[in-house]
């Protein structure tokens, strides 16, 4: 049964402070919960109701039995989410890998990303494509946000979201051999653009974009061509949008010359 | 100066059925109205605190003076938006085109894609590329609800937005000579296909795709590779940053070819 000290404590990881502090992080949903535990994930807890714990009793053995019943009433009051939920689970945070350990590939850098739901839809998308590792500055949203969390629709486990300064990461991958592009409104067209196999392409800020000391660090830049003559008069496309764009031609020129 | 009756009858633009009964629909925020007004567009009525009137004197005397006074808190009244806003103004819907009129190109048909910001970031992207037209079925979310307005980021007003049966609509296209495809989880892979210079995508539900019906009428149908070697493992992409790739990947052809 559920007390009112888990209540408080899962409520606590809405919180970045709560989530340092604690070392874990919470996520709502039965999609994203079982998502999890079939990938070899154990909670810590899990707060469910009886008639979800009846549906789920496979997952909830396999998941090491840390359930905990819990009226839909008292689930509502550990979740940030409108819509109503059965289930909210209680995660460690995964220890962030080291930069020296990332492989090749394509690496995304998000610059002040700081809508939760577009980092969300990134990470979603970079897990699409397969791409191990985003680097994220300080300021943009954190991977276990809430938001972000039910954005990125439960496939955050799937990418390595590594939080630091951004120009001493892509330093460091630089010295690993990484070459680094910058996503900005008038660079070369996107379909024009090689990529190396060891690729860094950096997003900005939803408004500010880019910042002057990482374009410094950038041997390219790539725009996404409106392929319309004179231009669409549409002033650019949500960074999330422009990922998903950017991510695609890459990842299917990277693939086609391995 | 703003009337309660004018703050009740902007109240009831959020709503399809108050939309549906004066023809007109309302768009709150500085950046949306003065890109209209910009664009030739004559609002209906202009809703704004007297310090954002005075900012904007010469876009107000461009929009044919339909200015009222209002305190910002009237204003929030009239708005659905959280942020507080400093103006919403009113404008008349536009008169849906006649299919027949639509140009060849790209088209995007959205089967039920029911979120409004989706629907808003679809069209943002399709003005993006030049799109001219974007059918949608009845159950879509309405292009003038706030939430798709706000998504769009005011570029409604550059793509043709038309409502109605989707088997029938698609079926006059093809009557003009264009061809169908359909955004599938399990389709012939977006990067080796061939679209025509007339050519419809479908883009389906949320969470059930496209309907069987519309599959039926299609010639083709694609889907986005992962360029992973035994798939991602990730289920799928968000409908809107699948229309990113696909607008992108198809303009790209379409423009290369003719």
């Amino acid at each position: 049964m559920i007390s009112k000290h888990d209540i408080r404590f899962i409520r606590s990881l809405h919180e970045k402070e709560g989530r340092l502090e604690s070392g874990m992080f919470a996520a709502g949903g039965t999609k994203i919960t079982l998502d999890l535990i079939r990938n070899g994930h154990k909670p810590e807890m899990l707060a469910a109701t009886e008639e979800w714990a009846g549906k789920h009793a496979a997952s909830i053995a396999q998941s090491g039995n840390t359930l905990k019943i819990a009226s839909r009433n008292d689930i509502a009051r550990c979740s940030t989410l409108k819509t109503p939920q059965d289930v909210i689970s209680v995660w460690r945070i995964p220890v962030q890998p080291d930069l020296q350990e990332i492989g090749h590939g394509l690496v995304l850098a998000l610059d002040e990303v700081q809508d939760p739901g577009n980092v969300g839809t990134i990470i979603r998308i970079a897990a699409w494509f397969g791409i191990r590792c985003i680097l994220c500055s300080p300021a943009c949203a954190d991977v276990y946000n809430p938001k972000v969390i039910q954005a990125s629709m439960g496939s955050f486990f799937r990418v390595s979201v590594i939080y630091g300064d951004l120009g001493e990461s892509i330093r460091t991958l630089k010295g690993k051999g990484f070459r680094v592009a910058a996503a900005v409104m008038e660079g070369a067209p996107l379909d024009t653009f090689q990529p190396e196999g060891a690729q860094i392409i950096i997003m900005g800020n939803e408004s500010k974009g880019v910042s002057e000391l990482l374009l410094g660090m950038a041997e390219t830049s790539v725009t996404i061509p409106s392929f319309t003559p004179g231009g669409s008069g549409v002033e650019s496309l949500n960074v999330a949008t422009a990922a998903a764009v950017i991510c695609y031609e890459t990842c299917k020129k990277i693939k086609h010359e391995s």
